[in-house]
């Protein structure tokens, strides 16, 4: 696996980021991640700002590597958040959910890299005009939030390389080294990975949320509450009950009422498999295993490996 | 471009299928892809069981090469179809919209090449315990009639490669060399494309159509109708008076009547591009300029080739 655009930006080994999820990506996640020869991400946006100050503290002991955080920029408590980042040092920043010039330019202005996710054309070029050094592109097969568009990876891919200038990361039911190389031969400088690294050993993910992503096939998940973000889910007991009320043609604020508050908490962190929201991508129908993350890695540099010396006979 | 069990299959130079789409697949494209080393399929879904027997006998004489016809199984007069198929020697039928088991044994007893469409894991191994000879598997980003489980075609092929023995067709957003490759190294032994043919010179889509796929990108299409049958269409006048119905709460009646008959005659072959309805993939966003059929191959085999010289750097 060669040196890429990204590998450069971030001085990393290999051109894979963990994507910084909710409630599964604290920092025991991201630093396995960078020690591993990836970019880990801590995931701000299931964290009180106490809580991502610590994750943030205990990373910097955790790894010497480059590691990064997400920040959604629809959080509350983002500028809080933005000054913890500045104040401890971090060099990597992944924003998502609002407009990347709100934090841009305060961000690079302190010496940090900024990467914004996006799902159009549209967005990335804006994304690119706002001067972040790359965009993560994800496509409509990607767990939890989602783009409107519904563009899928394959085809949203080209059409965003075809476009920007910056480096370019491919998100959205990658989980094999075969894909990596398939997005590389798209045009993306590297890959993020979600899924796969839910169901890792250093994930925070409950043991039972790990479990049900090793078992699940395709036609698992479900992109649903399109009127509101839409969101990947698994269709679970909560899942069908919501898909009842839509039967029903309930309005928004029944759907609210039964969504309530902390599902995804209590379904991904706390392990209620029927009555929380569980956010995966369509890909964990091809993970079969909960590994450790230096597994993970290894099998995803012999599968690409592999799949490159295949290909002049194809 | 090497051989493939595809290429041996049906006896073809290159492993690209021309979908049998309706409207826009008649004699005309499906020799013209034939004759330039590729597979051409007669779309029987829009055809009435005559203006049937004449595309087959007229490709017949457009082409000493391969070809085949693809034949929907809930179209009403499915019977006398494949009664054309038989006395008209076609050696080559790609079923859809249907039980694989209805018609394989029959056609296979009668020295035809049986292959069915699907979209799932499921029905994959349904369609490979019906005896048919390969399996094509179509994504969520594919134009026209699509699969309720949405899944799409980056993780849908590596989970149906997983499982099924017999030869597997890539389908669903697939319109450049770059992404043929990918589909190769993902498990798939050939591709299909739609949406790159219908902007074909040979294709009988109606020049409006043609001419509004070359305009378009990525977000211009959308998966509607998702409780009837699943359909991607264009986000024209028509679709967005069919959103505001949605939007307004209207019921299956009202839907079905605001559908109508006959819409995607009147968009896709007569050329209304306000009140039709346009059936195509996502990857009309990547996709600028419509060309000749051997124009087409040409450029498919060239970026093939330069994507494949290119991966060893990678």
């Amino acid at each position: 696996m060669k040196a890429t655009r990204i590998t450069q930006l971030f001085n990393i080994q290999y051109p894979i980021i963990q994507g910084g999820m909710i409630w599964v990506s604290g920092y025991k996640l991201a630093a396995a991640v960078s020690n591993a020869g990836g970019l880990g991400l801590i995931g701000a946006g299931s964290m009180y700002p106490d809580v991502f100050r610590e994750h943030v503290q205990k990373c910097k002991k955790a790894t010497n590597k480059p590691f990064g955080v997400n920040i959604p920029m629809l959080y509350p408590n983002v500028e809080e958040l933005m000054q913890i980042v500045i104040d401890e040092g971090v060099k990597i920043v992944f924003t998502s959910a609002g407009n990347p010039k709100t934090w841009t330019s305060k961000l690079k202005a302190n010496g940090i890299i900024v990467v914004h996710v996006v799902s159009s054309v549209k967005f990335a070029l804006k994304a690119q005009d706002a001067g972040v050094d790359a965009v993560v592109a994800e496509g409509f097969e990607a767990g939890g939030h989602n783009g409107r568009e519904e563009t899928t990876t394959l085809t949203l891919i080209p059409m965003v390389k075809k476009v920007i200038q910056i480096p370019l990361i491919a998100a959205g039911g990658i989980a094999t080294g075969e894909s990596m190389l398939a997005m590389r031969i798209l045009g993306a400088d590297g890959v993020q990975l979600g899924s796969r690294f839910v169901a890792s050993e250093e994930s925070s993910a409950h043991d039972n949320f790990k479990k049900i992503i090793t078992e699940i096939g395709d036609g698992s998940t479900y992109l649903t509450l399109r009127e509101f973000a839409p969101v990947r889910l698994i269709k679970n007991k909560f899942f069908i009950e919501l898909m009842e009320l839509y039967a029903q043609g309930a309005d928004k604020e029944a759907l609210k009422e039964k969504l309530g508050r902390a599902r995804a908490k209590l379904g991904m962190f706390e392990g209620d498999m029927d009555e929380g929201e569980l956010e995966i991508g369509q890909v964990a129908g091809l993970i079969d295993t909960v590994k450790p993350v230096a597994q993970i890695f290894a099998d995803l540099v012999q599968e690409y490996q592999e799949a490159q010396s295949k290909i002049l006979n194809y």
